[in-house]
């Protein structure tokens, strides 16, 4: 090729030129085709000038070793294997109709079973709770108004600790992913992350048993975040249509045995988690699409919100089933903030007070994350033994308990019985007659203490108990999220927004009466602006908490307090969430590229060298190979290729070590070698999903005798892999990876030959963190 | 390379083997290497092969000559201007918080406009039909009982002929494309098609004021759908910052003025028009997911809904305002169904009649659109003439008015005044002191008649009444929509089933009043199913209704009944939308390419021969090449090229013509032709947005000096597209294309040399029809 090579000694000074006065950096391996076709060293990716590159963006750039090795990246992408082709369009082929009826049942059995175990799950905590109270109260009675009062009180810890102590080993030992809300693991694995063991059917159990627990052992949790991860579960498990352990199967449920479709269901059943959680299908569906779904598309909001909705109506019906009148629905999850109904007007200046507490609920916010981040630091630094875990938490569940009863004995507030200010009257330590107002808000559930604050009359607390529970609950919260239990941190967030939220409102209210009537608008605001600060969402959380106050009108004081609070805590630190998935190695791909990807390209970004295989190759090569980098995909090239300076060769196809050991295991050997050799079908597939071989394992196995054979990858590769220019910048790399869910992309020269590859680690590593600038100093100094 | 070709010779009889014992067909392009480099004519792609291909596919292939080539598409990806990089990193740069802050201004100002143009539309509607009601009674009572009724008669087809003819005269002459609903066009917007005129200021005025008239003209339609387009009008305009006929145009709003950052405001807008049309914030959002946004992401499901939350309350206030009442705000948007509050139950044995419902609605639904189509088809092709349309639209409404005369004069149910049937006390042709029962339905507006249907009390209409009224509406409203003037479909849809949905309700309730006590319900059920059977929305129908009635425990019902209505529809026909956006030859990618794709390759659908440019190019050549083929993009290719066997050159960039032409009206000439030129800055693009000028009229303007010098497209040119291989499937083609929302992709093999194109065209040439089969066979008959 004469012609090509003038062209390029022509066009390299000048294209040099052009973009060096615009003030890009120039890199001589842009135009790649120079390097390898004239062969001199220019095509080189000198080591020097990329760690000179790394060090320019130091401050944003994440190190590699923080992103944590054990967690894989999931195929959303539908590889092409030549040899399957046609049994993939037959599939396709046959009925579409059979396959979305099956779709809908298996959504209407997922929204079913959800709702029934949100049912269970609130009946039991329901009754084991009342039950405790109830002999505590006996206790209080008998030893009340002497030092024998801490009889009692050493039942109620004991009690307490007994219940936390059971669910904290049984995650420890059965189920540790059970532990925390679950909801930063669905995130991750709706992004296309995938965590070991987070779907399976002992980590349900271990979740639902756990949450009972660890509510009625008077943690300051919630059982709406675990509500969010059993769904999925749920979801994970009936789309597959098999139970391994009985080894059975059925094949008319292969269609969904990949990871897009059971992504899909996923967040289905994620979003039916939601709705059951808080009687809120339309904020389920939000949810999935805001933080969870990685890829939206128009069937998929139907069929989550057919599941959220079946999910939503399942615990409904029950309730309406356990309250005596079947079939008549009141709104409403395992979580109800009761009727907001007077709420039908709010003024311009309300609204502006409402904007305000949003920005106090996103400093309260980011100041619960940095508290949190720390505790979370230590706690992975120091606590990391099984003996250790379950101390924490026995401690924080003695802890929580002995302070409750201090304040409520401290500042115990005695009315009489008549005084009608609540609907929770609890004795606790007072004379017969009168009840204790702190009651209401430590003996008994979070869920009920939320309700009275909501609900009860104006000026029905006293000051000081408002004032010491709000930081009780900020305190006890932070503390608590993040031990090795089953813990949501939705009810908390909204308790201590509720707690500051009503003292604002009695304040306002003493101040004007008239203007500001009712404080119970100000707890569900100040509720609202907390939670957003917290977990910064914006919408789902909006209609999660129209639909669960049954209030239309409501939707935009929400929602304007939700914006300031999400946009003033991203200002400080990344959301909790974000903060947990960081800080557990979690390579999560956020929704849009950084700014300042503009400025990298892929040849910036791509891990080079790259373990390449030709389009047959010998076992025992491969084993070579193979051995020394246990990568999850290999580029398969053809011609001429020079490794030193970086070219590997022309792309022909990708393959993955599953199908390699596919292909060994099934001893699909290269016909031409001279022997018979079996093919594979979409069956072995089918079978070997999702628990693939290990690539190593499998080559351990292998005898003698089929050391010497080789394997043609051809038939079995995705022989149009997608693949990205060296030149490509980092925005369009990051926008082709995200929106296609992909796994590996090589990066290609000029003449398709491969230079590099992009993995998932590749562009978390240039996480530049838009949110969280100043935290992310200050604890950089401070570790 | 003598290695490479042995490779190429060695490998080459085998995949054919393997590829042809699995059944699929084989094309020697495939491997594309070893055409190129042996030189043999096997590379090259038969017309008489491909010919055999598509008549393969002849059933559901659509041909090209169906698109019209007037819709352009929009470029949502970004292109990557190497002259340009350092100015876009900075831009992104500086300041994302002021860019955050004027999104959320610009929102505000979308969300407060579209209200407030609700506001106005809704007010003169209700004061002119008011007006023109009283006169017309006014007459009535003067003429009633003798056979000068036909004076008020005569009024009253005068007056609405009147407002008609303004409407039709307006639209036709001053804004054509604001004609129907508006929602075709947006979708298609939304889609990446640019719908010349339809987001001008011009196309709005026409459609606010058209409605208003068509309304008061007494034709059966909505108002809802117009005020969707009125809102992405208002969104696209307030977006771009700038005023063209005043030379206007704020330098900040700079980083909106692109087509993705467009669509995303536009989407905004739609949603902010559903929330005012119908009081429905949440399900705003969820109608441009569903139905409108190409991609979905994050924030824009926090922009979308904070828009149409402050429409929604814009709306609100001002309503609060005109009923005395500031502040105390009522849900319901433009129309309202009143309040459903006592609907808290429903039965097992309810659930499975509303399913049924839900198929009669899609059955419905067919039929409709079926209908539809066959008159959409015979105004396309005799009414093309502008009187043609007015004539249409008069003698259209002329019928409408006769006909209700009549139905009212003959039907005519008069009753007592003391009988409190409904709220609506129409006098029309009765005696002093009694009403006209049917007038409830008949002389008035269509969003009244929908609450009368409703809310009336069981037994309350006369069946007969109900039975005329059915048929009656479904007549009318099928031949009114497709008539040149603005018009909603989601009124007449809804009456349409909320009469045989009431129909059902009074039949079962005379069965058994104990079990079905409540007819309205059903009413609104068979609305839900009827407007889903034609539109075949599910999940933003759901939440519309939800929210409109301001009742969650309908979720459900309403949901379990649009599915169906949804599937069973599509089993017939597409829904109403996609065949007027078909019919009109605009081509919409859908969001899933139809399972047949696996079969197809980028081979078989790409265009070829390919009109391609070399890097450097004399002004004269690229004369020559343009004014032959007026493409929108050009593959900027390098080195050996062989256009006779197909193979155009190696890939290494791509240009649109728009920024061709924008470099020759700059007069940006090569600079190594020895003179001085200037350079492209981003102000120069930015001014160019969005009309560029046409490649060919800048052409036409060249001095003879210009046309001796030469291009180097190099710094201006997108030097790293996305590009696909020849062996690609269909399917995952698909994906790349409507995830990223390309315009253009070239397609390379496996040397990275252009083998072809392929353009949003070429993907909906391949629209397999997956709905409407019955429907496209029957009808392929006819014409």
């Amino acid at each position: 090729m004469p012609s090509q090579l003038i062209t390029n000694i022509i066009s390299f000074p000048q294209i040099s030129r052009l973009t060096r006065s615009n003030g890009i950096r120039f890199r001589r391996l842009s135009t790649g085709a120079g390097a390898s076709v004239t062969g001199n060293s220019d095509g080189s990716r000198s080591t020097s000038e990329s760690t000179a590159r790394l060090s320019f963006y130091a401050d944003t750039v994440i190190g590699e070793e923080v992103l944590d090795q054990k967690y894989e990246g999931l195929e959303y992408d539908t590889p092409e294997v030549p040899a399957l082709k046609k049994e993939m369009a037959t599939l396709a082929h046959q009925g579409n109709w059979r396959i979305i009826l099956l779709r809908f049942t298996l959504l209407f059995a997922i929204g079913c079973t959800t709702g029934a175990t949100a049912t269970v799950i609130d009946f039991l905590t329901t009754t084991i709770c009342s039950i405790k109270f109830v002999i505590i109260q006996y206790l209080f009675g008998e030893h009340y108004a002497s030092w024998t009062l801490l009889i009692p009180a050493f039942v109620w810890v004991l009690i307490n600790c007994l219940f936390i102590l059971v669910a904290v080993v049984m995650t420890v030992f059965v189920a540790p992913v059970a532990a925390g809300s679950g909801i930063p693991q669905i995130k991750c694995y709706l992004n296309g992350l995938n965590v070991p063991f987070i779907l399976r059917a002992r980590t349900m159990m271990a979740k639902a048993v756990g949450v009972i627990l660890t509510v009625c052992g008077g943690l300051l949790v919630g059982k709406e975040g675990p509500m969010i991860h059993i769904g999925s579960v749920v979801a994970a498990g009936f789309s597959q249509g098999r139970i391994t352990c009985f080894g059975l199967s059925l094949r008319s449920f292969r269609c969904f045995r990949n990871d897009a479709e059971k992504r899909d269901f996923v967040s289905a059943g994620a979003a039916a988690g939601v709705a059951a959680a808080f009687g809120a299908p339309v904020g389920g569906l939000l949810f999935t699409l805001e933080e969870g779904a990685s890829f939206i598309f128009q069937r998929l909001t139907w069929n989550t919100l057919f599941a959220s909705m079946i999910s939503m109506f399942t615990l409904a019906l029950f309730r309406s089933i356990i309250d005596g009148q079947p079939f008549k629905f009141t709104p409403g999850g395992l979580v109800s903030f009761g009727m907001f109904e007077n709420v039908t007007s709010y003024n311009a200046y309300e609204l502006m007070a409402f904007v305000l507490m949003g920005i106090i609920g996103g400093l309260i916010g980011a100041l619960f994350v940095a508290f949190n981040r720390v505790l979370t630091k230590y706690r992975q630094s120091y606590l990391k033994t099984r003996s250790a875990k379950i101390i924490d938490a026995v401690l924080i569940g003695f802890f929580t308990t002995v302070l409750s009863f201090a304040i409520l004995v401290l500042r115990s507030d005695c009315r009489s019985l008549f005084q009608k200010d609540t609907n929770e009257f609890r004795q606790v330590v007072c004379p017969n007659g009168e009840y204790n107002r702190v009651g209401a808000l430590l003996f008994t559930t979070p869920a009920r203490a939320l309700n009275a604050l909501f609900h009860d009359p104006p000026r029905s607390f006293n000051d000081d108990t408002l004032f010491i529970f709000a930081p009780y609950t900020f305190f006890i919260a932070c503390i608590t999220y993040g031990l090795s239990v089953p813990c949501g941190l939705f009810i908390p967030s909204l308790l201590l927004g509720a707690a500051w939220g009503r003292v604002t409102g009695e304040l306002l209210y003493g101040f004007s009466p008239q203007n500001f009537p009712d404080p119970s608008k100000f707890a569900l605001i100040g509720a609202a602006a907390q939670l957003g600060g917290i977990v910064r969402m914006i919408a789902s959380l909006t209609v999660v908490l129209v639909e669960a106050t049954g209030n239309v009108i409501l939707g935009l004081p929400v929602l304007i307090t939700l914006i300031p609070a999400k946009y003033i805590g991203d200002y400080f630190t990344e959301g909790i969430y974000d903060m947990h998935i960081n800080l557990s190695g979690m390579a999560l791909v956020p929704w849009e590229a950084n700014t300042r990807c503009v400025q990298l390209r892929a040849l910036d970004v791509m891990t080079s060298p790259v373990v390449v295989l030709d389009t047959v190759m010998p076992v025992r090569e491969l084993y070579q190979l193979v051995f020394d980098n246990p990568h999850h995909a290999f580029p398969v090239v053809e011609g001429h290729r020079d490794p030193d300076h970086f070219n590997y060769g022309r792309l022909v196809g990708m393959i993955s070590a599953q199908h390699i050991a596919l292909m060994i295991k099934k001893k699909v050997y290269n016909p031409l070698d001279g022997q018979d050799t079996p093919r594979l079908t979409a069956n072995d597939f089918d079978d070997a999903y999702p628990r693939f071989y290990k690539l190593k394992n499998v080559l351990l196995n292998v005898s003698d005798d089929e050391f010497e054979r080789s394997l043609d990858f051809r038939p079995y590769m995705n022989h149009a892999p997608y693949s990205v220019s060296v030149d490509m910048s980092m925005t369009r790399v990051f926008a082709l990876f995200r929106r296609l869910g992909l796994r590996h992309l090589p990066v290609v020269d000029n003449f398709n030959q491969v230079r590099g590859m992009i993995t998932r680690k590749d562009l978390c590593r240039f996480r530049f963190a838009p949110a969280g600038k100043v935290a992310e100093r200050l604890f950089s100094r401070i570790y």
